[in-house]
């Protein structure tokens, strides 16, 4: 059926559903949602479930929207005469997408009035339906200027959420059915993430990530089943970690034109941590694989989904997003195929324990056949201690090195460990376990977290309540300090006992460097390795037990300070935690590949799972293509 | 390197080891050879093992071929001018491709004269290269067909070769190196083989054939791995048998460029079937996937290559063909890709016994470490009976029909068991085990059987022994009486008892249909299978206990004649024999894919190899993609 006459068949349907004296003007497929136009959004609110009776009984994410938005300028005039100034509004966003404006303020309770009367009275003058948030205690420059790009080309952005929703909701072409995935990269190795989803009608890319370390670092995107990139339907990311997500600006540049899903917090996460890639790489190899333009594309071209929001990306699949507990805003992407046909969970990278920051991974779903599982800690050996011991060293090492005088150095990445971390110290000082010295936060860490104060519905239920009904927000807890200046380095350096939180994760340059150099020659000080050091990094090489590390042109630093490595806070399950959630896992699915983990484990996990729970698994090698169905 | 650089060494290497006094004019890539132009034919002909050594050295398949070639027709002219009349010349090929004559005569021996002093004077005389064979005892409509186009076409033709020859040998690009076989048809299933075998810089397709009896019987040539096919690099046949090669043509309409390899018989057969399969799915379903323009595309586009020839398909490819004892040309396509990294050997179908007509298939390769074998009788109860147990019985129900009055329906594929059956009764009646009774052929049986006698080198040394030096030649037994017209099937029904071959060979049309007609209704007639049934086909039926069979527009047929099945004309290994070649193979191959069987078939035969050998095996399903390395 041309798209036309269905938009005019769907038009009539919710003609005939809709009470008499309500109006709908237009309906269009914008992106993955179905958008009615009309001149009563306020009718169409006041009948509480008709949104979601159409929804049900058309298949479709609805949205309404009033035919006629208020200029954003005059609107933005409207609200502030509107609400009282007590009300702090520190910022406001019209989201042309979907009709609302995002109304940050101190004080979100007076701008929403007794029994939301003032809400109502916005509702009424503006036409936008506002939406009211606390202002985000720690402003992120990421998200503010993502807001403003999107907003300077919403008219361009809104084209292509039409073209992209035709193209979605176009008819089905084949008289074959069948499911497959294509591995281009991340089997038998971690790095590179990119999974090729393909039905005879869409080609879906999971993930695109980069291979740090590596001289082959690019996942296969040359191979005939993914190339040209033109003929793919949507990217879909799991998270925002450089692994995963590095090289989704590059696709734009070797001509994919569609839509990159993520949920909100790994957008942002995404685009910061791609930006500074573009430096880093720009340094190290002075040949950078895309330039920040195609950063802007790919936030142009971003539809962001909330977990457990099922949506349609192709026609013939669905795709909905669970916590899988790794970091901010992390997803196990599910899809749904064909009218129920197939289901595939790709758990990205996930943490089936509860952490101070998320919640465990989700391992329950509607259907499930088949499921791409990280490997990382698959090996039979590759248990963790708990969370808590791993607590308890991190406090024994900093009484004992803040006691002799000594200052700590943690490196860490600038998403997921530096934030437990924070959250770990914060406690420790408050509840009087560690002294109360302070926490210096240098590189990304801070811009990281500010991101984590953005989208608090990520965190876990206690942290949040401990945020919003305790008042007691630790991320803003006074004993942690931003670095954002040489002179504040150096002042950080010559003080008092204290611990430094830096970047890069696995000293390959960043910050963190300058405080090796000016700390390592005094045996007061520890250096704490809290994460994973990859082969051929400066952080592997300490570990191993190198006392001298090479440092540019520079001499080479020596190192007396003390080293330890403490195990415990990954962002990723562990053996125990992989065969448990497959355990767990509801429904039980026909196939598992293990996949994100060197050979040894990919491998090793594959056939205990085997072993123990009779599913059929694989671990997949790179330029593969399995047949689901 | 540009390819006229690499002329331009290549030439000046050769002319480094030419003796001096002989001329090297031109060298040029031609399909899978190195063409040295010469004015001095003859004198290179002289060097006994100059192009042996230029081979070796060059690693490159050589071709001496004079400067000047006489016009053909002048050229036939001077021949029968130097030759006398008593040799019985009756064909002359000029094949401008290798700058040979063939000269077709009753007696060869008069061509070629005292010690050759004849063929001398002929080189001399035209500078084309004389071979001389016997004039085939029946004459092949195909062949001469065939050969007459490719004259025609020779100009085109050249061309072709000489665009092929530079593409083969193109400059390697890639860093990479992988090898991945992807399955298009034929996994689980019998019929539509398909297979794709790719590196970073090569893509050759292994066989394109339908699915006979099915609705969804084409491979799944839209999938991007192959698709457009312009991006073949060439195609590679195993042997001529319809669920191998019937869509070869049909890749010319969709834009594949390439050549077709195939053994010269395999050529002629294929072309034969296509031909006849245009004719079939026309009368059927009035939508035929290609016409004959794509044939002639096809033959114009072939290579044909003889047993244990390497060559070049592709720049990081080598393809040899050995026997696969399966039917007149058969091969199991070896691949060897790289500098020697990997070996590939796809067997096709075959049989690892001795037949009348053919040696067992090859297990003997140079390297190997993958097989893509065939599973038709995979099963562990698939064993089939001996051939002389096979052909006890059918003597056995020959007598008991012909000693009370009856005629004898045998239907059969026109290549394969037809020319098996045909022989073990010309010896049945010789040893005089049967009557001496007329074996009438219908169909193309005759036709198919011209073309076996056109390659004598392509049958076992017993029956080429017979035929060569015992003048025996059991094809042309004047028990064999072709029919050729509605008027002689009329008598045949109408005469004394007698045998009948004749197509189809599972009774889905032909004209078997009009003998069973004629024939049915009287108890002492008999209707003997001796080939495989596929379910849904009226053979099958019958096989299973049908007394009535339904004739289109006609009435139905009642069965009153006797039916039989004489299993172990088979020209398959059967299981023991596939368990057999597994364990004889030599090399150990690392990985074995069991395919062209149904899945209980390729799943018992690849548990069992794994469990008696060890050897890794899959059985894939179509669409798949297995990483070999
Ligand atoms: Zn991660
Ligand atoms: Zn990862
Ligand atoms: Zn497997
Ligand atoms: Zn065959
Ligand atoms: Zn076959």
């Amino acid at each position: 059926m041309l798209i036309e006459d269905r938009l005019k068949e769907l038009k009539e349907k919710i003609n005939a559903k809709v009470p008499a004296g309500i109006n709908v003007s237009e309906v269009e497929f914008e992106g993955p949602e179905l958008v009615i136009y009309t001149d009563d959004p306020k009718k169409f609110a006041d009948e509480a479930d008709l949104i979601k009776v159409l929804a049900r009984d058309l298949r479709k994410r609805i949205v309404v929207r009033p035919n006629v938005l208020e200029d954003p300028e005059i609107a933005a005039t409207k609200i502030k005469a509107v609400v009282s100034e007590g009300a702090g509004i520190t910022d406001m966003f019209f989201d042309p997408d979907t009709g609302e404006v995002l109304i940050e303020a101190e004080k979100p309770g007076v701008v929403i009035g007794k029994n939301g009367t003032t809400l109502r009275d916005i509702t009424k003058e503006i036409g936008w339906t506002p939406k009211v948030v606390r202002t985000p205690p720690i402003e992120s420059s990421t998200v503010k200027q993502t807001r403003q790009f999107l907003r300077a080309v919403k008219d361009e952005r809104k084209a292509f959420l039409r073209s992209i929703g035709r193209r979605i909701h176009r008819d089905l072409t084949s008289k074959d059915k069948w499911v497959r995935v294509t591995t281009l990269g991340c089997c038998r190795e971690v790095g590179r993430a990119a999974f090729l989803l393909s039905t005879p009608e869409s080609k879906i890319l999971i993930d695109c990530g980069d291979k740090p370390g590596s001289s082959d670092g690019f996942p296969y995107l040359y191979v005939p089943e993914i190339f040209p990139l033109k003929s793919l339907d949507a990217v879909v990311l799991t998270h925002a970690h450089l692994d995963h997500c590095a090289l989704v600006p590059m696709l734009y540049k070797y001509g994919f034109e569609g839509p990159v899903y993520s949920t909100p917090a790994t957008r942002d996460l995404a685009v910061m941590l791609q930006l500074d890639y573009l430096d880093v790489v720009a340094n190290e190899v002075n040949q950078v694989p895309y330039s920040s333009k195609e950063v802007q594309e790919y936030i142009k071209r971003s539809i962001t989904l909330n977990y457990g929001s099922v949506t349609d990306i192709a026609p013939d699949i669905k795709l909905t997003y669970h916590n899988a507990g790794h970091i901010l805003g992390s997803a196990i992407a599910h899809f749904h195929i064909g009218d129920g046909q197939y289901n595939i969970a790709f758990t990205g990278d996930f943490n089936y324990g509860k952490t101070r920051l998320f919640g465990p991974a989700t391992s329950q779903f509607p259907r499930l056949e088949a499921v791409f599982m990280e490997s990382t800690y698959g090996g039979s050996e590759d248990n963790q201690p708990s969370k808590n011991d791993a607590e308890s060293r991190l406090y024994e090492i900093v009484n004992e090195t803040i006691n002799r005088g000594g200052k700590i150095i943690i490196p860490a990445f600038a998403v997921g460990r530096s934030q437990e971390v924070m959250l770990a110290l914060e406690e420790g000082m408050r509840l009087e376990k560690i002294p109360k010295v302070k926490v210096y936060l240098d590189g990304m860490i801070k811009e990281a977290t500010a991101i984590h104060t953005t989208y608090p519905e990520y965190l876990n239920p206690d942290l949040r309540k401990q945020i919003f009904q305790e008042g007691m927000n630790p991320f803003l807890s006074e004993c942690f300090v931003q670095v954002d200046s040489p002179k504040i380095r150096e002042e950080v350096i010559g003080s008092d006992p204290c611990i430094i939180i830096t970047t890069s994760g696995m000293l390959n340059g960043g910050p963190v460097m300058e405080y090796l150099y000016a700390l390592a020659p005094y045996e007061k000080n520890t250096l704490i390795f809290v994460g994973y050091q990859a082969d051929g990094t400066i952080g592997r090489r300490i570990q191993k037990g190198w006392k001298e590390v090479p440092m540019g042109r520079r001499e080479t630093i020596v190192l007396n300070l003390q080293i330890e490595t403490v195990d415990g806070f990954s962002g990723h399950s562990d053996r125990r935690q992989l065969m448990a959630y497959v355990n767990h896992l509801n429904p039980r699915p026909e196939k598992i590949f293990t996949i994100h983990g060197d050979e040894k484990n990919t491998i090793d996990l594959a056939s205990s799972i085997y072993k123990r729970f009779r599913i059929e698994t694989h671990s997949p090698k790179n330029l593969e293509t399995y047949r689901m169905l």
